[in-house]
């Protein structure tokens, strides 16, 4: 989704096309911009601006238009009258009529949240009689209202009271435009009075509360409140094809970063029209995010300071998952606890197994415990399968617990073969390492959720997936002395540097890859998952310094 | 933390300021802007440049430098002699000094991706002799690396090899600025070259490699890959206090989505180093970031589409906890299923309640079911418990357990009181409501994690605080008839809108919105915890129907 601002370029970043490419870019709303006017200035004033040849506007309009499809537009500043008529020559030529363009929302800014002039006087009649009536939305505040609406009237009265904003939605709507939001934020109403407007007008008025404690079946929500004398923001909605009037009621927030307000409110309802949202709903949603926008922002500079605009997105924790890296959270997952996982893969242990040295009796009191973590292991998966709520992750879980109950018999024969009987492996004593590990699988799985036991039992598959990956790999150029031919266990390393085995891995990572992208964990969730990993990898290490030590 | 860019304005929104902000937004950085130029360009070419006045580029950046801290700077397209001369001054007339200065990285923009020159010749010797100096980081591309070297040496050998770019690197590092990056991208290498190259050169080069099935104890993400003929980019890396060369590898992408690449990268440098991160994790970070960029773009437009900027942020599910609005979470849980909240709330039973007109057998009948559905209610806290992993929150559901242990008391008495015996409580058959909402509690206790359990233990907690103060408010005005003084429920309604149960109500308010804030859900497990609570608010409507159907 697209969306072009024609408007000034505030160099400060709080207003301007900086604060519409914000706000469309915290939208998922890809911007482009023409910028009518370069404009020095910060929170403090303006001090200086530069604006743009007409025919150059032009050309920047056009080679947005020509190329790039676009959902939605937005004017802010169009600073004078041949500025503002080349953006309206251009979008009609263009387009070849109002009916053909994509929403536009008009911003009619006039002044700046300084004070400074911004729309030369001359401008204000192309801007009524000319782009107002291509225009889905004005959204004037209540000081543009009464400059509009003194053209041609001498004296309009100022607008001070919820009935003078109804009287002046009229007359702006009349103007031509599609849909007019009359925004009220330098006004003061309380809750109260809005309530008894709203009353005094049912006919025509419907009120929508946002953002704060109002609203109704919330009670447990509001205790505390003073709700009728609650300051509170009113914005006037009204569109052409309906006579009924909407309220968007909000807390009025003491605050000075309100720079920028006005156009981050558009660029707010462009993006939400971009994306498709009837007007009704962009207006109120663009509302929230601007009001949230003042709410959360950090005071920068000395005057009045720019708004949050990155309030409504949030860090990725893991890259997204693309052909070039199909395995994005495995990798960060391994990349991020290195230690431990190198600690495991290259144990002593396994090197020494690579090696063909491993003392025989080390790797017997490894694979007669290895008999008794299995069966935590298919436990575990038991577990899993309870947790499972679909068919599909029931199955997966339950054809797990199959697999490990068949790789026991061939457990069973190899250790047969090693002299080892069923009746030897039963009545084996545990060891704490074994219990220890079996014991925290099963108490992830009583204590997380299905991803949680996806992470504890994912450790163990593909660590000694990558261990059998990398004793073969170095044997290969026999790196290390690392031997498979003629090794004594030449069967082990080949078992899980197989390709049945790993085909389990494969489908172990699809799985854990899949649960991360369906449902990106936060920083908090990552780092629960972490430490999950982390505990398995060292507590895999401790299994192999069991077989070293205990044997 | 906020940066500036200093640099042309592309009104397609791929390149220039467009892309730094963008940029700078995706990185959760504050982003201001000096335009250097006009440009008027798409994804196909440039149509036309109007430069700034170099005064009013001067302006720019002290109207933002003297108001505004800047913890980074970027420059790009520069233009001409004057503008990077006037670039120069300011930063050196402002800070007094490099070594004051924040750190500057400079895009040495000669050529845009279309091919077009956004650089005039006489700009260069000024780039070079005076900007260079004051740069933290240099980022030229191949052909801006011939350009820059070739000034002064009249014929400089073109960049081919890998051997190539290390002797470019040295020399392009005695322009004086800390340390220069040489972007490989228009270059073609192989992993196996790579690898070669690294070990010819062991003595200065270390590779790191990124994004890609390349790296470390990573073999079970590799299979299938040739890695020695994959095609890889390189970038080179070196800062002046070192001798150490760093290789930047990751797969190449064919892509046409290259259009403001230079631009992208050099402003994600910069925003790590606003962000406080060392030049080179910067650059590794703003190397991957700008790859997954190219990697994940739609395209757009006729020629080099723009990259993807908006892959490392994802949009939030709930609105930021606020003082005005200091539980988001819950009120986005009830307004987004104001449908079985209201048919839970509100529901025949409470109406009749409240209204003092409720059968009395309907109300025992209630009862005696709410007696053994505070056993399933109390033994989920248990499992509650089992999942909490602080002391603290051990202790907030065991004191849970105790409290309903307590209200079983009151319970019992209460019942008394209609002449219900303990026995009676004890022996009354439990009707499949209880059941379905009691076995469902255990279930999602079982099958989920902490907070998943919270919310359906939570559907009960709050709903009945909402009952309460529902009826409670209405019944002041004599609304719907509802009554409280005179009414025979007069003591369950006072229970529940009463102070004691209200201060649960609050503790548990505070502890989902605690979780919702501490770990944000993805949109999956939003909508998760939405079907919790939607069957839970079913499952208490579906128990007050068995109330009123079944007595």
């Amino acid at each position: 989704m697209s969306a072009l601002t024609i408007a000034g370029s505030d160099c400060s970043g709080g207003a301007g096309i900086q604060a519409d490419l914000k706000t469309f870019t915290a939208h998922g709303c890809y911007g482009s911009s023409a910028v009518t006017a370069l404009v020095a200035e910060n929170t403090v004033g303006v001090q200086g601006v530069h604006p743009t040849p007409p025919e150059f506007l032009r050309q920047q309009i056009l080679s947005v238009l020509t190329d790039i499809p676009v959902q939605a537009i937005k004017t802010g500043m169009l600073f004078d009258a041949s500025l503002t008529r080349i953006v309206v020559e251009t979008l009609r030529s263009h387009y070849g009529g109002s009916e053909k363009m994509p929403p536009l929302v008009c911003d009619p800014v006039c002044v700046a949240t300084s004070g400074d002039s911004l729309l030369n006087p001359d401008a204000t009649d192309v801007l009524i009689k000319e782009l107002f009536p291509l225009a889905a939305l004005i959204t004037p505040n209540k000081s543009e209202a009464e400059l509009l609406l003194s053209q041609g009237a001498t004296s309009y009265p100022t607008i001070q009271t919820l009935d003078d904003m109804l009287t002046a939605l009229t007359s702006l709507l009349s103007f031509g435009c599609g849909a007019v939001l009359l925004k009220g934020g330098h006004l003061v109403s309380t809750s109260g009075e809005v309530h008894a407007f709203a009353a005094s007008r049912a006919d025509v008025v419907s009120v929508q509360y946002d953002g704060c404690p109002l609203g109704e079946n919330m009670e447990i929500l509001q205790i505390g409140k003073q709700l009728d004398t609650m300051q509170v923001v009113v914005d006037m909605f009204q569109d052409r094809q309906s006579a009924n009037v909407t309220l968007f009621v909000r807390p009025r927030i003491e605050s000075e970063s309100t720079h920028g307000t006005g156009c981050t409110l558009s660029a707010a309802i462009a993006s939400g029209l971009a994306l498709g949202r009837p007007m009704k709903q962009a207006v109120r949603e663009a509302a929230v995010y601007t009001h949230l926008g003042i709410e959360t922002a950090t005071p920068l500079g000395k005057g009045h300071g720019p708004l949050n605009h990155m309030h409504t997105i949030s860090q990725r924790i893991l890259p997204v998952r693309t052909a070039s890296n199909p395995t994005p959270f495995t990798r960060t997952l391994i990349q991020d606890n290195l230690d431990v996982w190198k600690a495991y893969v290259e144990h002593d242990f396994t090197v020494q197994l690579a090696q063909g040295t491993l003392p025989r009796e080390k790797f017997l009191h490894f694979v007669k415990q290895d008999y008794h973590y299995l069966k935590y292991y298919a436990r575990a998966y038991g577990l899993l399968a309870a947790k499972s709520t679909t068919f599909s992750a029931i199955g997966s879980a339950t054809q797990t617990i199959l697999n490990v109950l068949f790789e026991i018999k061939n457990h069973t024969a190899f250790c047969a073969s090693f002299g080892i009987t069923q009746a030897d492996l039963e009545s084996t004593e545990e060891s704490p390492a074994c219990t220890a590990y079996g014991a925290f699988l099963l108490d992830i799985g009583m204590q997380g959720d299905r991803p949680k036991l996806l992470m504890a039992l994912l450790a163990c598959l593909l660590g000694y997936g990558e261990v059998g990956l990398w004793i073969t790999k170095l044997a290969k150029t026999n790196q290390r002395s690392f031997i498979v031919e003629g090794n004594p266990y030449r069967h082990w390393i080949e078992d899980y540097a197989g390709k049945e085995y790993q085909e389990a891995v494969r489908l172990g990572l699809e799985l854990i890859e899949q649960v991360a992208a369906d449902d990106p964990p936060s920083k908090a969730r990552y780092e629960e998952w972490c430490a999950v990993w982390r505990r398995c990898a060292a507590l895999e290490k401790g299994f192999w310094d069991m077989a070293m030590t205990e044997a």
